[in-house]
């Protein structure tokens, strides 16, 4: 099975928030970044993998600051992990504010992802492949995840 | 500030899964599942401190086994446990067999939510009251749940 | 065939009311309401007769009172009456105020379902069996409604 | 108070039926055929009043054939009675086939709509007046359905 | 091939401006527009081919006056010319202001739809043709526009 | 007036086309499409002008190969050119094929959008800076295009 260096695998979304995301105080419900979280993990898979993948958990995710209509919220993925058919996905979302340039790390989470076949049986995914240091740190964390979930 | 029993915070919700909500095999996206919970838990908040309440956090949540288009899901939620602004929301989904009538557990998850007043302070909520047995062990897995954060 | 108890076959909504649901005075559209209704009559259709249903004719519905931005509604139905292939589904929506706690009903309705199989043939559907005063009021009241559309 | 011609409140809408409104057999649902008609009659009463407006009731409905992915509808609407704050829209959809040009009426219905301004009170509307033999069935017939209600 | 008259290929369509279709500032999004102008496109086509249909290109489109919520638009598609499996649909977008029934044409745009059976090749369409002078007039610059572009 | 760095104001996205993006044959809508481009001419512009902006024009849009459920695009904006309160935003859709990392340009476009405050003046924006070769042509193409359509 060949190997994909780690940087390769990233993903980039930008995502402007809309009255229709926001509760009656104009503030982005949980959930909508959720949802984002979940989509960017599914697409970063499906590429990584040349299959469909399906959420097999996410880890705990804290909102530490909120997020307001019009703010511009950049979602960034990648390959953390790989096992046999699983591969760990981080997710970072950051807000970004207009004005002053400024970036806030609103929240960050790892997502597993399983790639399966036409009937639904897992199957192998290529070898992800951490190269920086930033990356074997990433790398490191997602396994130490990995084998607490075990 | 009053209480109020657990058994009535109890708020449930029933789901058809439609083809909106799947991927290219039919199968439901986790992202789905997640807004659901998260919209859940703002219902089940909202109404047990009549305010306005915010998604501080969001535990890490298992997906056991894929829902399928035509599933129907049934989403419970109760308040867990009260601290001084914030509630834990227990919230459990389950996937009902149309023909079988068996109902499987997909997933349970808790969920921490903050009630805000409309400056964005965080303002007291209703004391909570476990009375069954059932009720009492949901609280002390609460409790501990927010005493492992802290 | 076998027999259903009507309370058995009762199913419960909440539903959040958000800007996307309203007009620009913030109050909520009768059109969103009217696919609450028959999303229900579809879920507790399919739930009975566990086949797919399709809606053959909703009742007259009154808007008594508005519904704004934030109100919760409470939706409940259950089937009150069968035919062979037909089902009259009572939906009751109520409107549930956050600080008084009170309870409104917003509207009822009488929708009727009709079980179909893969090539769109009407199949017959368990019986439904009232058993509380309460219970066989509204399935005369259902019965009374189909022989009146005959 | 001015008075408008029938003819003049007439709206006319073409919808394209997609996935997104259908079931898992690919038949539409009847919530999302309510939905189109509470909006046409939105529009229709929006215009003769020059005024936000509500929904006050919707006759009952009958679905007398199914619609399927892919099907073109129309729907028409238009003033057919109008009381002091109060105008009875009616509303007629039409299911064409692409193949034949054959088009079929799949509903009609009448709907109270209530002009209201910004503090929620009812205001009055401009008189809608019949012209053809046709508008004037319209009209009576309205009509007498408004005498029934009360 | 049998001959269509262009007036036959008409297609009407009215649209109330939402919270949902509109910025911070209350204006209606250009995408959303551009949306609806290809949905009018994909109608007038199909209607008038008997068969799918897929967008090749859409003109240049200004929009000179914002849209806000609430404002009503008239969205009025024809099919302008034809070759042998494309058609030029033309796509005029009128907002309504309801106060003064002044109608202000927002913008109109050419849309180059191409017929297609199911394995997706391109099939010969009927051919349009215009009687009135302003029929013609709309042939001949749709003409101009597809020799332009070879 | 502050000056930016044509390659800071670059802005990505990715998208999964899903089946509510499609018609009857799989195939995404063009309209889908535009309110993609809209959406990154609006996030591109927010951000370098700090200020809310709305779609003055966009260019004509040629669709060069069928996108289909599954695919995964890649969109990118950034600013092209800046007049006083206009700015052209160049965006790029490129499908990315799963199996083969083969990268095929859909279609590009140049959109102009102006910022505005909260009265709907337009409003001076930062000058935009070309750096590279490849930078400049694009300037020098957006140039162009913005004294054709004077
Ligand atoms: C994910 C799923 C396919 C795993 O199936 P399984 O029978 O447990 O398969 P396996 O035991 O072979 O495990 C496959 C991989 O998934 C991993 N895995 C299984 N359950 C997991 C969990 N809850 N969290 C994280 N990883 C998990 C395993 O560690 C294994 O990894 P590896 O191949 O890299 O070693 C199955 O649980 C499933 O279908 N879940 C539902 C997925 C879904 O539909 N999500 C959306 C729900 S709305
Ligand atoms: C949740 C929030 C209001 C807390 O603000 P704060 O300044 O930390 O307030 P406090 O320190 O007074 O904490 C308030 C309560 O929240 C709890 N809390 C704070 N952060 C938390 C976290 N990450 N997880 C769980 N609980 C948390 C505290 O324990 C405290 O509970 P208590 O009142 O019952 O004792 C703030 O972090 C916030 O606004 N977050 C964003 C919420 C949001 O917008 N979510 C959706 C994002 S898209
Ligand atoms: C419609 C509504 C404004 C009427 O209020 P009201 O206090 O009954 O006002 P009035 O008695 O002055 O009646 C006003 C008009 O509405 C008509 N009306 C009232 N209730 C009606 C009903 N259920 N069906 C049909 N018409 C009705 C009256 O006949 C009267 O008509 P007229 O002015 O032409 O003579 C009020 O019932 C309401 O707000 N309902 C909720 C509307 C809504 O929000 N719909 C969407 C819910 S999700
Ligand atoms: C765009 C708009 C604000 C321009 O207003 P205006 O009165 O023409 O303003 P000005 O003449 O000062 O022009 C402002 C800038 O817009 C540019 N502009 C105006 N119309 C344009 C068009 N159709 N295409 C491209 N650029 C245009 C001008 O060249 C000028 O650029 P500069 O400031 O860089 O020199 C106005 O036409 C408008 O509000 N249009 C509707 C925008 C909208 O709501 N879009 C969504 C519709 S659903």
């Amino acid at each position: 099975m060949k190997e994909i260096l780690m940087k390769d695998s990233k993903v980039m979304q930008t995502k402007l928030v809309l009255p229709l995301d926001t509760n009656n105080l104009g503030t982005m419900f949980g959930g909508r970044v959720l949802a984002s979280i979940d989509e960017m993990a599914a697409i970063v898979s499906m590429k990584h993998s040349a299959s469909t993948t399906v959420t097999a958990s996410i880890d705990s995710v804290d909102f530490l600051s909120p997020v307001k209509v019009g703010d511009i919220l950049s979602i960034e993925g990648l390959i953390a992990y790989t096992g046999r058919s699983s591969m760990e996905v981080y997710v970072r979302v950051i807000k970004e504010d207009w004005k002053t340039k400024e970036r806030v790390t609103t929240t960050t989470s790892f997502v597993t992802m399983v790639a399966i076949n036409e009937e639904g049986k897992t199957i192998e995914v290529p070898k992800i492949v951490p190269q920086s240091e930033e990356e074997k740190e990433i790398y490191e964390s997602a396994l130490k995840r990995k084998q607490q979930r075990i």
